[in-house]
Parts: structure tokens; sequence; C-alpha cells
């Protein structure tokens, strides 16, 4: 059976925040180079990847390959329940996945394991010719503010970025919402693409998993959002299927 | 088109918490002196006025005399999303109000103009006896602790001055409240009138307008509520019509 | 009348904050050595008895013994109100309890006195062969983690204790939780009783009255929590029925 630690377990609290939003079950792979998801929402729109890489980990050990299928939002209530200056130790038994977190007191919680068929989706593959970075509070900010004209779920959100700026607006029947910010970076060339308001704020839920979102935008083309930690040690990202406009 | 900028929109946040729990729908009358705002309740129990000289802000242009019509729940949404160290320019152009907030990014908002025939509302010109302050957090606490017994959105208050003391005091089924506070101002006369807590809640919203309240009370007359800012670049107050016992 | 003042209402806000989740009405019983109630639930599951000692007061007066009956909720609320610095008088009339807070205002609340037949619930006498303590706060923490795969208000919670560890657990189903925490105390047998979740998390309410709960623990018998504050002022105690498992 496989062993990790975790000194920090908001990593994981702030990805699963996101990805429980997204996807009811999910299958998570556990091999010697690390802990990986790949998953797809049920309707096509979100696929989300999540890489954690041993490094990440102040132990690890994974003598042979693991999947496991987990309900996301079973892990999730585990998860919230870390406290600041907990370990957490990840491992599993036959039935359940077992996070053990070590503070003043030992807490172990046990979660069921789903038995799923689960075929791991694969990301389309797409060039871009646009990347660029911005804060993620300013996303965060953002997709606040398309909020408050926002009719009902069906929201739809603009994404643009010319050799300046990068613009988010929307508009609704009582008033219409825009933030610009000066990128500061080279644009290849100008690109704007929609989707939906709803989709956009369920990734924006991992919020404390990096500063920075590195963005790649097309015309009428997937969002893609990359969150990096530093050194390389682990990488959750989306990709965002866009809305046609009528 | 007029344009004015403020370096601290919580002025007109605070103003707008009260009034939009007051009218759904304002007019706002802007000219060279300043912005101005009359209004009264569907009810005709609470008027409302505020104005914010052009003092007040940091720059200020108004070429001819305008009257803007607009929602004020979706003027204190847009509000709401101003962020600390943001600035404020507001305009307008035919068909929206435009708040601009510059900060980090620039964000801006539209708000769709109204098409209503509007009539300014005159208060009535009230002579008082007693005039005297008292600090606006203590009006707070003071409704909160009436709340306490409330036994419906009709409970009376009951607000009393004499000699020495200020006194708000309610009665329900369950229990008492009353707060009494030491002046130490000149009263001429006391005075006594009942009002309606709910529409007394209304008012007290606009927590960060002043940290004092200037009250006019007589008897079973209307409460007069005056904020001021200082220097006297703005102002916001409010007539409440008294409850007639039974 | 008695009048009893207390400089830090804050004892008397958290005990009713557990005892009013467990019972609607209560008998308060004034004398000469101080304040006192003893409770038990609808039920019959929960006992919980107040001592508020005479010593505790700044201000004691109570010429003759009063038994005064109040609903615990419409006292709450009225505890609720307390403010930093404020400090509490106590007294009554032939129909109130009257609780006067003195701040920069004087803040005075009355609450009906209800007419009820109260015949003071006597707690069984129980001798323990354990008893140990451990943080509040760990309770807390281990009430929360066990209610994350609660399924009904029905849920049990296990409460052992061995030699070296408090053990406090509970399965659901669709995962289980259990907390260890290493006493550090001389336990004479090792004693295990399960109980109702929900009737655990309303004792814990009261979670300002001490950090230290003292705990009496056997098999399939009541658990004893105790609360003391320092210089044995006052105590808050319950006595919890244990389920029995099916």
């Amino acid at each position: 059976m496989f062993k990790a630690e975790l000194n920090d377990p908001n990593i994981l609290k702030t990805s699963f925040d996101a990805i429980s939003s997204i996807v009811d079950e999910v299958q998570i792979q556990i091999d010697s180079e690390g802990i990986r998801l790949s998953t797809i929402d049920m309707s096509h729109i979100t696929f989300v990847h999540l890489e954690l890489k041993k490094e990440l980990f102040d132990e690890y050990e994974c003598p042979e390959p693991e999947k496991i299928n987990v309900d996301t939002e079973e892990l999730m209530k585990v998860l919230r329940r870390a406290r600041a200056g907990d370990s957490l130790i990840i491992t599993s038994d036959d039935t359940n996945l077992i996070l053990t977190f070590e503070g003043e007191a030992t807490r172990q919680f046990k979660i069921r394991l789903i038995d799923i068929e689960y075929e791991t989706p694969q990301p389309p593959e797409i060039g871009y010719e646009n990347e660029f970075e911005v804060p993620f509070s300013l996303l965060k900010d953002a997709i606040a503010d398309m909020d408050i004209f926002s009719d009902n779920l069906w929201q739809m959100i603009t994404f643009k970025v010319d050799e300046e700026k990068f613009i988010v607006s929307s508009t609704g029947e009582f008033g219409d919402a825009m933030i610009e910010y000066y990128h500061g970076e080279k644009i290849k060339e100008p690109a704007r693409s929609v989707y939906s308001l709803e989709k956009v704020k369920e990734m924006l839920r991992a919020d404390r998993f990096s500063e920075t979102a590195i963005i790649n935008l097309g015309n009428d083309m997937p969002l893609k959002l990359t969150l990096k930690m530093p050194n390389d040690e682990g990488e959750l990202s989306f990709l965002l299927a866009p809305r046609i406009e009528t």
C-alpha cells in the first residue's frame, strides 16, 4: 500500500474545493512518481488535471501503482477538517482511503472507496498562440464583478486579450461589468472567447494553489488555466470548453 | 456629461446601504454644486436626503445639470464591489450610469438608467425645540437591543429625551428593553415619540457616514436624524414619521 | 430581592448557550450561597447542573432565598447582547428577571418570569473508576470531526479510554472518523460507552466556561463532563445517558 506524508494539507484542500464542485467522483492514480488525477465533468465542459509529484511530499512510498476511486464531496469534508500546523498522512486499505492528521491529537478519517468503472479522459491537444499570466486574486475579483448583473445560470462571460490588456466582461439585463488589466506580456495575436460564468466560478475555487494563473487563450477556443507550485512540485490545470455565441 | 472622482467610495456605499433598503428607485440630481437626492418610501414614512458637495470629490465637472434615475439595488451591488484603496469615477452616457474603480485593475460597471416620471418630494418644514448628539454606534446598539423581544414587523420603539438622558425603549410579549444614555446637552423641553422599529433599522444601515448622529425630537413628531461629514462636504438626513400609539 | 453584579457576563452567556439548547425553561435558585440550577431535558437524557458561588460576583446580596423560572431562549437573547467591558447587574421584580448592562450607556432588559410547577431533578449518584482531563478545544474538534460522516440525528459516537489514550470515534455509511489523544493520566480500568452525537454537541456549546474538561467514563455508563472555574467559584456539569448499542 502507498503512504504519502504532507506537511501542509492546504494544497490538497484547495484543489478538491474546485474538483468537488466539478465532479462527484474521481479516480486518483498513485505510482512511484506521485499522485495524479484527470477528470471531466458530466456535461464534458470542464477537464481537470491535478499532479502532485513525490518531491512535494515529506515522505512518499508507493511499491506498486494503485487506482483509488472516491466521492469528492466526502474527501472534501475530511480536508476541511485540517487545522493549521497539522501534517497529513495519506494511505489506504482494501476498502478505504485513509487520511490521518497529526497534531495535538491524532485524527484519522476513513473514506469508503467506490467501485466504479473509470476511463481516464484524455484532454485534447491544443496549440495556443497566446500565453500570459495574471494574479489569481484578479481573476477571482473579475468573476465576482461579473456575477452582480448575472441573470441566470447560463450567464456568459467574455475573456479577451490584446497587446496591452486582458479584459473580462459580461452583459446582463440591468447592467454590464468589465475589468481591464495591463498584463505586460508579449501577445502574438489578439484573442477572444466566451465561457459559462458558472463553470469559470467552479475552477476558481482552487484559490490557494498559486498566486499566479497562467492563461492560454484563443479565438472561440477552450480556456486553459494552469496553476503551478514553486519548484514544479505540483500543478493543477483546467481546460474549459467555449460557449458559442448565438 | 458630468464626471466625478472620489478617492474613498465608502461614503456612497454606506449611504446607499440605507437608501436601497428604503426605496427601489431614486433620482440623482447632479449640477455644478454637487450630487444630491431626495426621496420618500412608498408608504410615505421615511424621507431621505443625501447631499455630496463638489468639494468632497477629488475631481468634479458638471457643465450642465443632469437628472439620473437608477435602481438602488443595482447601484448597491456595484458599490459593494469597491475594494480598499480603489478610487471611483462616476459618469454617465445616454443609457447608463457608469462607475469605474481604479486600482490594480480598472473595473467598470454600467448600470441601466430607468425611465420614470419622478417628482422630487419636499420634506415638511418642522421647527424642533430639541437637538442633541449621540454616538451612531449607540443608536445601532439600541436598535439591536430593542430587536430581541420584537414580536413582529410592526414592533414599536420609543425615543425619549429629558434634561439628562436620551432613552430608547420597547416592550414585547416576552420582555422589555431599554437603553439610557447621558447626553450632556441642553434640552429645552422633554420630548417623546414612538416609531416603527423596522423603519429605524433601515435608516441606521448608513453606519459609516459619520460617528455622530444629530437628533431632533419632539412630542409625537417626526424623528430627524442627520449625519454630517467633516468640513460640511456631505450630509445624509432622514425624517421618519411617528407612529400614533393606540 | 436579590442583586448580583458580575464584571464579566461571559460565564453566564456560555453556560446558557448550552443550557438553552438542552431545555426551554429552567428554574434558577438564588440564596445566600450563590446562584444554582439543576435541570434535565425532556427525553431525560442530559442532566445539567450550574453553580455560581457568591464569591464569583463583584457584589452579591440575597436577603432571602428565591426561585425564578425563565425561558432559556429569551435569557440567551439578552446575554448575547453583552458587550466587551460591560458589567452586568442581575435582579428581579415580581414579574421579571432584570438584567442591566453598564457601559457607555445603561442597557436594561426585563424578561418575563414564567409560572410553572418545577421539581428540581436529582442526578443519580454514580461511582466512577476513571477520571481524566482533556482540553475542551479537543472535545469540540472531536465532535466536529465525528459530524462529517454523520448520517442522521441518531448518529452514535463512542468514547473510550485506556491506559494511554482517550479515543472518540464514529462510523457512518460513507466513512469513519476517530481521534486519539494521549491523556497522560492514571486510568484504573479501560472503559467504553456510546452516546448520541447530537446530545454531546449540545453540552459542548458551553465553550468558554473552562479550557479543560474533566471526564468521568465507565462501561455503558453515563458520561460525566465537568467544567470548573479557577478558585472553585463556579462549576457547570453534565451527565449524559449512554446509548445501548444494538
